[in-house]
């Protein structure tokens, strides 16, 4: 969620570089790669939704040849190393080297925004544009999903309230209610109070609408007709046999299904440099899969030579996700992979540093860089397990020294036999990103063999032991009592046949955020697993999971103004 | 919130009505009013919103000699007698005569769109389009304003758990969170539960979004200026001393302009027969004024030769505050106003039924007619103490006889010398209003001397009693003891310059919705007044007020669906 590469001694803001900046109308911009103005539904100058009928147009006519590059990371400081900024500047150093290329990134959440500064637009010279409003309200996508889970949430308790004919029991609803803010005195709730006039009394919790399985299902339907198809059957609650309520059950699929019919369009803005980005959806990356919408990658797959895509946190978690669960669902295959590497993040593996301390790292330490190449190396093995070719993007920070930065390149190319760049394109848009397009152009012009990981039909505690044992390097799984009965009875059920999707902090390879490099002699506990039944997979918890963050002591929300003339500040 | 006049024998429903009509590119309808393309900010072909320049500049351009016709109503039936309707068909019904008129209503709320069949964007022939997108995230201002409004819930929640310096009485938050959705359980709740992560544990709720004292300032603030110390000064908490703690106090200013910065922007549409329409803002009309945004209807009234424009519930509530609370501070004079009426409500008055029982009104009745002229006869009387003539626009539905309209139109002219007209703008459009629009005109043109019913210096107390005994026609006020201390504390604060906000119900002229007619030898209860320092009002508390609806047994959430190419069904 944060913009990095900054210089600290530069004044300009990202919202400075932005304003200097003076963009195409939408309709020119993407023009060239096949889109008209009939297909787009245009949200002001800057941005636009393409319509349904166009993606389904440009699929039957145009062949899918483009190549798909993967921006993934490694296990990153709080602050992230950069996959955003990264995944903009490389959109725009293809197309400088003659290459069509497009971009496609996630939709920020409003919840982040006020709380830690820093939007998720990237940053610098490769960053999407208008960032305030992609960054605040953007093209509704977040609120509609947001009303969409709450109705749905509404309709249950009314439903409960109105006589529960379907005999719900209020102690096994598991659709909480979903706000896009940072509002962490709404974690644990109760609700219903008031007597017989308001209802049933019971036990509830918001969540972030990114966490919501509607953000999931959103992000993988590929049409109307499957998008309602999702939704009708996710899991609500249970009733008191301990069968399953989905939404049909409660006779919500329509009209939730009528609050995201624009939200299911891809959303379609430029980069800095005027490359087309689609900027689509936002799952969270623990408890979802976290990648953009499916349906965006698709289109742009169809609309360009080269497609470059992001996900979330390192490539034990979002790489991951959509090398076993994206790709499948949506018939793809990358090409490359782009893993992102900081001499920052480096310094912070090979010091072995818990709890971050970032102001920490800033001083030359060769060493320490080195020491925590183990972690980089780790992240590079498990992605060749998939069969891409991997390139490793040095996000080269203003502080970082030519001997730190050497280290690092000599390592790749010399010890791993790997292609390796240096990034600067936060700094000089793409410009700083041609070195890392030419590499990647060289490995996705040839190499790529890519397969999951593990099969489908696997049982499901062969696919957590396969992802714990050869991407987390754990030793063995520990399913808890609770587990193996999950376990048990999704199998009885027939939902055995679906990707997992791991649950896991993102702040250590293993399951201990406090473990940096590659933590050895460990065992990954797993405690639940229970059905993302719209999105279509078994997510796998390792430990309870923040789905709705707080605010800090000191809120970016507290910093931010706004002009008599509109302008805003503090905003990042 | 209802459509009425609606043919129960027609197939045809409203959203197949609009889908019957091709319409025009928004651009070129304003054009002709003076909007060009620069003026407008377009959300897709048929929706804009105004920009704040243009806006600066036709008001420094050209001078507001429109005329403006206020529509408001008799005491309702719980479905509405057709203000909505009256207002669009009226608009398009100047048109057809040769004036230039525009219309300005209130944005809905998806809250009663999922509940209550029905939405609130007109009906019929009379209704503003695209109606499917007004009634669900149209330009997104609702859903700007409920994330400005937890925001600011948010940092206070924030604030306390982070020390609480500002001292705030956990026991005297009076900013609960808002949703805009029916969601009776979010009623009554107890946050921060969870332990010290999560918070401090209090008593809070939710209210609907159109209910949030944000909504009330957005509808009132002129500039962006306005907006900012309006949001400001609004009064969230009171400390352990008693003191009022701001939104500028916990420094959520800045941030919440920046979330209502494009929701402050007019928008506007066409209606069926393409005259322009401003449909912004909608407060309640308890609470809060209940009519559309200031800002819309100052620039709509330098646009146009008339200005249509509506207020909520019957005119002892929507009109008497936009003539006190509107009028004054946006420096507007109504021209004449309509009085809408049904002879389904004037038979609920003669038949003093109650509870409401609407299938019991169908046959024709004429002495029951007549004998509910009083509740009519009583507005009328009212209306015309604000100086301002009222023009009666009797409404008609398909099951009305001739005696029972006839009735109605001869009481009017013969007893009370007014003008009246009957409207068929559902079933006929602009065609059906032509009459009322005549008649309009006529007043218009030469007798307004509008003035306010009470001096703005005037007591609390004093500015209370005349609107209960004037407009209400209560025998007097009985304020509770916490009233009294209420108008002392505001008084000694120097808050009691403001207008008053009566919040009383709309089912009855007097504080008891059981009440007909024109209930006599009572005495008005007030409870509580307190400060609604943005919006610039003091709220006065009659009752009990709920500002979060539930669903019904049968919602019509449940009865709605999207089809594959992205058609809605069941939403009106």
């Amino acid at each position: 969620m944060t913009t990095t590469g900054e210089d600290d001694e530069s004044t300009q803001t990202d919202y400075e570089i932005a304003q200097s900046v003076e963009t195409d109308p939408i309709v020119d911009v993407v023009e060239p790669f096949g889109l008209s103005e009939d297909d787009l539904e245009l949200m002001g100058e800057e941005k636009a939704k393409v319509t349904l009928e166009a993606i389904e147009r440009i699929k039957r006519e145009k062949d899918d040849d483009g190549k798909l590059v993967l921006v993934t990371g490694m296990t990153p400081t709080p602050l992230g190393e950069g996959k955003t900024v990264t995944t903009v500047g490389l959109g725009q150093a293809f197309n400088q080297i003659g290459k069509d290329a497009l971009v496609a990134v996630r939709e920020p959440s409003l919840g982040p925004v006020f709380g830690v500064k820093g939007g998720a637009a990237g940053g610098g010279y490769s960053q999407v544009l208008p960032m305030e409003d992609i960054n605040l309200h953007f093209t509704g996508d977040l609120h509609a999903l947001t009303s969409a889970h709450n109705l749905i949430a509404t309709m249950l308790d009314n439903h409960i309230k109105q006589g529960n004919e379907l005999n719900i029991s209020v102690n096994q609803v598991n659709w909480p209610r979903a706000i896009d803010m940072n509002d962490r005195a709404l974690r644990e709730t109760v609700v219903g109070l008031g007597g017989d006039v308001t209802g049933v009394p019971r036990e509830d919790g918001f969540i972030l609408t990114a966490a919501s399985e509607l953000m999931a299902v959103l992000c993988l339907a590929d049409s109307i007709e499957d998008l309602k198809a999702r939704i009708g059957r996710i899991i609500v609650a249970y009733d008191e046999d301990g069968d399953p309520i989905t939404v049909d059950d409660i006779g919500a699929t329509g009209a939730a299904s009528i609050l995201l019919k624009d939200a299911l369009k891809p959303n379609v803005v430029q980069t800095i440099e005027g490359t087309p980005a689609f900027v689509h959806g936002g799952p969270f990356a623990n408890i979802a899969h976290g990648t953009n919408s499916l349906i965006a990658d698709d289109v742009a797959s169809h609309l360009s030579e080269y497609l470059v895509t992001e996900a979330g946190f390192g490539s034990d978690l979002g790489a991951e996700k959509f090398m076993n669960i994206v790709c499948r669902f949506g018939d793809m295959e990358p090409d490359a992979v782009t893993l992102v590497a900081s001499v920052r993040a480096l310094k912070y593996h090979g010091q072995e540093m818990w709890p971050p301390d970032l102001d920490e790292l800033e001083a030359e330490d060769v060493d320490a860089v080195e020491r925590g190449l183990e972690n980089l190396d780790k992240h590079v093995t498990n992605l060749q397990k998939f069969g891409v070719p991997v390139v490793v993007a040095l996000n080269r920070f203003p502080g970082d020294t030519d001997a730190e930065v050497d280290a690092v390149l000599d390592h790749c190319r010399d010890e791993l036999g790997i292609r390796a760049a240096e990034s600067t394109v936060f700094g000089e848009g793409g410009e700083g990103g041609i070195e890392l397009a030419e590499n990647l152009v060289d490995a996705a012009e040839s190499e790529s063999e890519y397969e999951p990981l593990y099969d489908i039909d696997a049982p499901i505690k062969e696919k957590i032991e396969t992802v714990a044992t050869e991407i987390y390097g754990a030793d063995g799984v520990n399913f808890s009592s609770d587990a193996e009965d999950d376990m048990e009875r999704l199998t009885d059920h027939g939902f055995d046949d679906v990707p997992i999707c791991m649950s896991k902090t993102f702040h250590s390879l293993s399951d201990d955020a406090s473990k940096k490099g590659v933590p050895e002699d460990w065992t990954l506990d797993v405690n639940e697993i229970y059905p993302s039944a719209g999105a279509g997979f078994l997510v796998v918890l390792t430990a309870d999971v923040l789905t709705l963050p707080g605010l800090p002591g000191e809120p970016a929300a507290a910093g931010m103004d706004l002009d008599s003339d509109g302008n805003v500040s503090g905003l990042f």
